[in-house]
C-alpha cells in the first residue's frame, strides 16, 4: 500500500495530538519525523516510546527535517507567527502542506503563501480550517446548501468560548496570535463565510471586555468579546469569543434562514451521560477543542492524505484562510479603536 | 356571576393546595368550608389570614361539615382509607363529589361508591385523576388518539419516581396506601389503559426492593418496584415506581406505536434554567407533583366546575378508577407472592 | 374579601388575555369594565357571553370609562402610540395603572408620566415588564444575584424572536411601534440591565436586513436585526431581534459570569412531549410569547393587585422603563443610520 | 513497528466494517484475509480496490483462511451459529480469537470455546461485546463504582431498539439469532451485570408481541419484549427490545442508585445538530448500532490488539459472556412459556 510520508512540526499540545491521529487513524500516511523549536519538546519525543515503534524520527531544526530524503508532506502546527514562513520553505521544497490557522497575521505575508502556492500546482497546499471536517457542521451545510431545510441563510451567530485557563498556557502565546478576533472567532467567521455563501463584508463593529486576564491589556487584547459582521445583500455574522468559560470548550453556531433555523451544538455534551443527582440532572462538557474536534481532524487528515495519493484538489485550498483573515483584523480593529470598520463592495476596506 | 360552593376535604400537603387552587384559580368556584380531623390542621386553618379573608369556615368534623346549607360539591383530599365512605356521605346529602385518587384499595367498597354515583345521575361524581387533565399528557394523547402520530400503540413506559422522603412523611400513610402499585403507580396504569385504548389485562408480575425504607417490610411493601402489565391483544405496560428519587419528582411516560413514539417528560425539568458551571450544564428538577402538575390541578377543578354549572357529564366518572385498581392490586399482590398474577378476558382474576 | 375593581383598556390579542388571566388568576381583582376604539372589538365584548356571566360592561370611548364610579385601577394594553396620554388620564381620575411596555416611543413623554406618577404617591403606577414576573427568569435572576453560582455577570445575550407572521397583525402596526428596538428588544434590554446591575450604557451599534417585510422600508424598519451594547465598566450586552421565525416564539437569554453561565430557554420547548419518528426526535415550540408568558402575566397581576390591596410599593416603578427606552432609541438610531451611538457617563447621549 | 497479522471471518455488514476498524483506526493490526461462505461477499470483497492496496487476501473457506502461515489472530463476525466452532478451530490453530456475542445460543456449547481458551492461556481470546468499550458507557462505570455518584446501584433499566428493517435483513437470520432476548438484550443483560457488581438472577418474567414480523411466530419469538429479572441481594433489571422503531436505533440505559441515578443515551442524537423549523426543534437518530459504536468497535479492537502485542490480559474474557447467556434464554424461556423462570442462589435454573 501507497503510503505518504509526512511531517509534523510543533509539538505543543495540538502538534503531538495530530501526530496521535496520523498514527492511529489515517492508514495512508507516514509519520516519519516531527520537529520541535522547543528543547523541552524535543526531549519529550526524543523519550516516546511510541514514536520509536513507529520510527519517527525527531529534529530540533524545521530547515534540517525538510532535507529528510523521503519526506513528501509537512503538517504545521507550530505557533501563527511562523506558519507562513514555514509554510513556504517547506513548498519551496517541493512539500505538500497543511498548515494549521490562521495562516499568518499579516495579511500579506499570507497571500505570499497562496501565491507560492498557486505556482506549484502540483503541491497540495491546504489550509487546516478543522470545523470544515465535523460531521455536524458538515451536516449542517448539507441541510442548508440544499435550500430546503432553512431556505436563504441570512443570520449566522458563532461563539467560541475557550475553559478557563487557570495555567496560564494561552496568555504565553497572546503576544503573537493576532488577537481574539483573529486567534478564536476566525473559525467562526469561516462558517459565518461558508453558510451565507461566501457573502463580502460591508462594516463590522466589536467590543470586548477583560475579565480573568488583565495582562492582555498590553498587548490591546481582551479575555472576552463580542463582534457584529455586516456583508453586502442583507447579511449578517454576529460572534461571542471567550478565554474564561467556567464550564468548557463551548462552540455553537446557529444559522437562521428565511424558513428555519440549524443549531450546531448548542447544548455541548461531553458524551452521552446524564448524571442525576440532589444537583438536578447534569451533562458534562468537553475540556478542549480537541474533544470536541477530534474526528473532524481525523477526516482532515484523511483527506489531506487521499488529496495527494489521488493527486486531487485539496477540499480547503490556501485562499479560503484570506478573506477570514481580513475579517478578523478588522474585528480586532474594531475592538482597539471602538469604531466601525467598513469594506467597499470588493470586501476591501473602505478608506 | 353563578358560583358553586364547595368545600375541601383533608388539609395534608395536597389539601391546603387544592384551597390554593380553588381560590386562585377557579372563579366559578367558591371555596365556603374546609375540613380536617387534624388538630394541628384545623389550628392551622383557623389561624389563616387568607381563610378569613376569603370567608372560609373551618370545621373538625366531616359530617357537621356536610350540613352546610349553601355547601353544593366536596373536593376530598383525605387519606385513602376514607375516601369511599367520605364520598358516600357526600352523594347522600347530594353533593357533587371530586374524590382523589384512589377511591378505595378495597375493590368492593369502590365499587359501592361508583354504585351511589350511578343512582343520583344529577350528581356530578368524578375520579381525581389529575395526570389526566396535564398539558403535556393531553397533548401526547391527541397524538396518539388520531392515530397519526405513532400508529398504532403497543408499549407503554411509565413511571412514577418520588424524591426520598427523609423527614418521614409517607412512611406514616405507608400502611394505609395499599402499597406501591396501588398508591404510585396508579396513575401509570390509567395512562397505559387511557393511551392503548382501554385494553383488558390479561397477566402480570412485578418484583421490588427495599433501599431506604426496611420499615415498610411490616406492610408487605417495598420503595422500589418494578411491574409488567401484559394485555389481551398483544399490549404491553411496564411500571417502576420509587419512593427514593435523589433528583426529584420524576414522572415519565412513553408511548411507543408501530410509528412512532411519544415521551413525556423523560427529561424532567423544574423550568426553563440551565446552569453551566465547573460541573457542567444542569437543570434542576421539581421536588413533588404539586409542582409538576400544578397547572393540571387547576385544569382538573375548572373542568369539574364546569360540569357541575352547565350540567354536564364529569370529564372522569369514578368507573375510571375501577379497572386501574384492579390491575394495580395485582400488581402488588405479584410483588407479595412472586407469582404472576393472571386474568381472563373479562379481566377478572383467573381463578 | 375585599376586591380591587379594574378595567382593561384594549381588546386586541393581549387586551383579551389579561382579561381571561384577571377572571381566572386574579381572585383579589374584579374587572368591571373593558374599553376599546376598535368597532369590532367592542361588538366582539358585547357578545362575549363570558363578559356577561362576570358583570363586564364594554366601553367603546375611554375617557367614558375612566368615569365609572367604582373603579379602581386600569390595565393598558392599546397600542403604543396612547400608552402614556391613557396613563396620564388614569392617573389624573386617581386610578392605579399598569401599562403594557413601552409607555412611549418618545422619551419626554415617557417622563411625563413617571412625574405624574412621582405627584400621586399614593397610587400604584407600574411598567409591564412581564418577563420580570416569569419563574425562570426569576429564578436566573436569583440565581445570578446570590453572587454564587455564576461570579460577576458581564455579558448578556438575549433574543426576541416571533413566528413568522403571515397574516399582517404587526406590520398593521409597525409604523406606531417605534421599530424592532423598541417594540422587540426591550424586554431583552431591561433583562440586561436587571442582571447586570444596571449598568450606564456607554455606545451600541446595530444592523438590519429585511427577509420578509419589505414593506417595513417604509418606516426605517426591518425584520430581523442584531445589536451591541457596551456599558461603562466592561459589561456587554447583544441582542437579536426576528419577527421572522418558522418554529415559533424563542426568547431566550444567556447571562455570562466570571464563574459560570446561566440560561434561559435557549431550547424552545411547548411542553413535556417530544416525538420520536422517522424525522428523529422532537419538541414542539410556543407559538407566541402569550404561551411562553401566560404565568408570568398572572404573577404581574396579582403583585399589581396586591400592592394595591396592601398599599405596598409596587414590584416595577414606572422608571425602570427610562432608561430601557433609551438604549432601545439609540440602537434602533444605529440601525438607521450604520453609526455608532455613544453616551457620556451619565448615560446621556453624547454630543 | 510491530503488527499483528488479523483476518476477519464474515463480510456481512459488521464484518466489512470491522475490516473498516482494522485498516484505519488499530495502526499495530494488519488485516491479511477475510474470509465468508456467501460468494456475493466474497466477490465483492474480490473486486474491493482497497482491499486490494492493503494486500489483503479473500478466502471462501474459514478453514483454507485459518492455514494462512503468517496469520495470528481472527476476528469472528458470522452469524450465531457458527461463532463457537470458528473460535474452537481457531483456536486450536494456536490463533487468538475475538468473537463477537453471542459465542453461542447453547450454553455447553459457549462452555467448550471458554474450556479451550482456558486450556491455551497463551492464547488472548475475548468476548465482544462492544458496549463495554463505549466511552460514555466507561464514564457510566467509573461514576457508579467510585460509589460516590449515585450510591449504591440497584435498579438497571435497558433497551435495545433497532430501527424497524424494512428489507428483511434480520428476518433472515432469525431462525439461527436464539431470539429477541438471546440476539438483542444480551448487552443489556451485560451491562446490567457490569454495573450492578455482577449479582446472580433470582427470578425473572417476559412478555412480548409482534407488531410488523409476523413471520417470526415460527420461530417463537417476538419483535418487541419486555422482560425483567429479579436477583439476589435486591437487585433489579429490567428490558425493552423493539424490533421496529421509526426514529432509529435507540439503545439506552439507567442506572438506579441510592444517592442518584446515571442515564447513557436517553435522548439518542445523530450528531450535534438540531434543526428548527414549522414540526418545532428536532434531531436526528443514528440509523444503526455502527454509527452510535463505531468508536467503540475502534477502541475494543485496539484493546485485543494490544493485549496481544503486551501480552497482557484480555479487555473481557470469554467466561463473561456465560451468564448472560444464561439470563437471555431464561427470558426467552420466559416469553414462550409465560412462566416465571427461577434460579437458585448460585444462578443455576431451579428444578
Amino acid at each position: 500500500m501507497e503510503q505518504v510520508n509526512i511531517a509534523v512540526v510543533g509539538l505543543g499540545r495540538m502538534g503531538k495530538r495530530h501526530v496521535h491521529t496520523l498514527l492511529y487513524r489515517v492508514p495512508r500516511a507516514r509519520v516519519i519525523a516531527v520537529c520541535s523549536a522547543t528543547p523541552e519538546e524535543v526531549q519529550w519525543a526524543n523519550n516516546n516510546q511510541e514514536y520509536k515503534e513507529f520510527g519517527i524520527s525527531v529534529y530540533d531544526n524545521y530547515n534540517d527535517m525538510l532535507t529528510h530524503p523521503k519526506l513528501a508532506a509537512v503538517w504545521i502546527s507550530t505557533s501563527t507567527d511562523v506558519h507562513a514562513s514555514q509554510s513556504l520553505a517547506a513548498i519551496e521544497r517541493g512539500l505538500h502542506v497543511l498548515c494549521e490557522k490562521p495562516l499568518s497575521t499579516d495579511l500579506e505575508e499570507a497571500q505570499s503563501v497562496v501565491d507560492a502556492a498557486k505556482k506549484h500546482p502540483q503541491l497540495k497546499v491546504m489550509a487546516g480550517f478543522s470545523r470544515r471536517f465535523d460531521a455536524s457542521y458538515r451536516d449542517a451545510a448539507v441541510k442548508i446548501h440544499d435550500g430546503k431545510a432553512i431556505g436563504d441563510p441570512f443570520v449566522v451567530r458563532s461563539n467560541t468560548c475557550d475553559l478557563l485557563d487557570n495555567i496560564g498556557f494561552f496568555v504565553r502565546y497572546a503576544s503573537r496570535n493576532g488577537g481574539i478576533f483573529v486567534d478564536c472567532a476566525i473559525h467562526d467567521i469561516d462558517l459565518s463565510l461558508w453558510y451565507l455563501g461566501n457573502p463580502v463584508p460591508k462594516a463590522c463593529w466589536a467590543i470586548g471586555t477583560l475579565q480573568h486576564h488583565p495582562e492582555l491589556k498590553e498587548f490591546n487584547d481582551v479575555d472576552n468579546a463580542v463582534g457584529v459582521v455586516e456583508f453586502w445583500g442583507g447579511k449578517i455574522a454576529y460572534f461571542y469569543c471567550s478565554r474564561t468559560q467556567a464550564h468548557g470548550h463551548d462552540v455553537c453556531t446557529e444559522i437562521t434562514g428565511t424558513t428555519g433555523k440549524v443549531m450546531v451544538n448548542v447544548f455541548p455534551r461531553a458524551n452521552n451521560v446524564v448524571l442525576a443527582d440532589r444537583l438536578g440532572l447534569r451533562n458534562e462538557v468537553q475540556p478542549e477543542y480537541w474533544q470536541r474536534f477530534e474526528d473532524a481532524f481525523a477526516t482532515e487528515a484523511n483527506e489531506f492524505i487521499s488529496s495527494i495519493v489521488r493527486n486531487e484538489p485539496v477540499p480547503l485550498p490556501m485562499e479560503t484562510g484570506i478573506v477570514v483573515m481580513r475579517i478578523g483584523r478588522a474585528l480586532q480593529e474594531a475592538l482597539c479603536t471602538g469604531n466601525v470598520v467598513r469594506f467597499d463592495q470588493n470586501g476591501n476596506l473602505a478608506t
